[in-house]
């Protein structure tokens, strides 16, 4: 019987001590953020950038406005998951015109689905917009932990970090992009003993209603 | 060679038609709940309920408040991804109590991790902090999405509905839940000409950075 998924959920953890000297290989990075690059959104819009932080100095320097944790630097590789500051009919329309041309279909066919989406911004607040973006990254960080669960690499989801200075050592502004979550990805170090602790899960007749 | 990740990726798709007549097995749809219960949360806080809605009645009430979208109906299971409303002291005590039983660990241990929590939570308006436990709910909806994919169950992640007639319908202001985003999972109709169309994705080299 071949691994389930549900195992490679209960292999993972928010690893603490990654191991330096432990690098990913080319050829499984890749597939991670492969799989990333398929992550699901809404509408299929995509309103995201995922950073691949390998500057060392970069590294230490986000460490330094993410509370010194070690992971940030420890791990073999650290992606920044980023959402687009504001989205736009422009936005909308390079999208629906990249649908056309990538289905070969005529753009036309896509109209109704263009004003659905320009519509649903339209109607909202750019900061509402803003967060709904946001929002998404998460799905894609789901994605993420989900891969790196099945190819038994160790993740460590992070959100405790001073996103306004990660943008700013990043230059992420100027890109229009905010950065939402920190992910370094690696192998935990064999002294991790949090790789030994339970999962604590709430049980499934707490969680899990039937309706 | 196995299927990858990426391939089970590559073959999901947002399902717009259902086949009403292809139920999933008991069996396989717990394996889609575990892999939702053991999603990964901030702190581990699991800010969440997740409810399968099997009532016909109560599906075709919540279609009414989905633009009237047929997978809400003619998907096997309904699943409904809810956050708390509030989350405070209690609810954090509560948690910290359980992982102290859980791991059967001296609860005095836990009191940095308990006050960093409640610290965090006593820092955001409850505004702030119910958006941020919808924000987690994202992470479980990648890893359902991630799992389901891997089983070859389809799904169709939805937000497109009316949250707050949604939660009027299932009772949710009573039990402090909010209705975040429906997913309808189940088969394919073979007439469902959206699973033959190319998956649209931005290129590797305008999607991820290298920094």
């Amino acid at each position: 019987m071949t691994p389930s998924f549900t195992d490679s959920l209960l292999w993972r953890y928010a690893t603490k001590a990654f191991d330096p000297s432990k690098a990913i290989s080319e050829q499984e990075l890749d597939s991670q953020l492969e799989a990333l690059r398929l992550s699901p959104s809404s509408f299929g819009l995509q309103p995201w950038t995922f950073i691949v932080v390998k500057n060392p100095a970069l590294r230490a320097r986000i460490r330094e406005v993410a509370w010194g944790q070690s992971q940030v630097t420890d791990a073999s590789h650290l992606i920044v998951l980023c959402a687009r500051r504001t989205i736009d009919a422009a936005y909308v329309k390079a999208f629906v015109d990249f649908i056309a041309s990538e289905r070969a279909m005529p753009r036309a066919k896509l109209e109704e689905y263009e004003s659905m989406m320009t519509g649903f911004i339209a109607s909202h607040s750019p900061e509402a917009n803003a967060e709904w973006m946001k929002r998404q990254v998460y799905i894609a960080l789901g994605i993420l932990l989900a891969s790196c669960a099945e190819a038994h690499i160790d993740a460590t989801p992070m959100e405790g970090f001073d996103p306004a200075k990660v943008d700013e050592i990043l230059g992420l502004g100027e890109k229009n992009l905010a950065s939402v979550v920190l992910c370094p990805i690696g192998y935990r170090s064999a002294d991790d003993g949090y790789a030994a602790l339970k999962k604590v899960r709430f049980p499934k007749g707490q969680m899990i209603l039937e309706m």
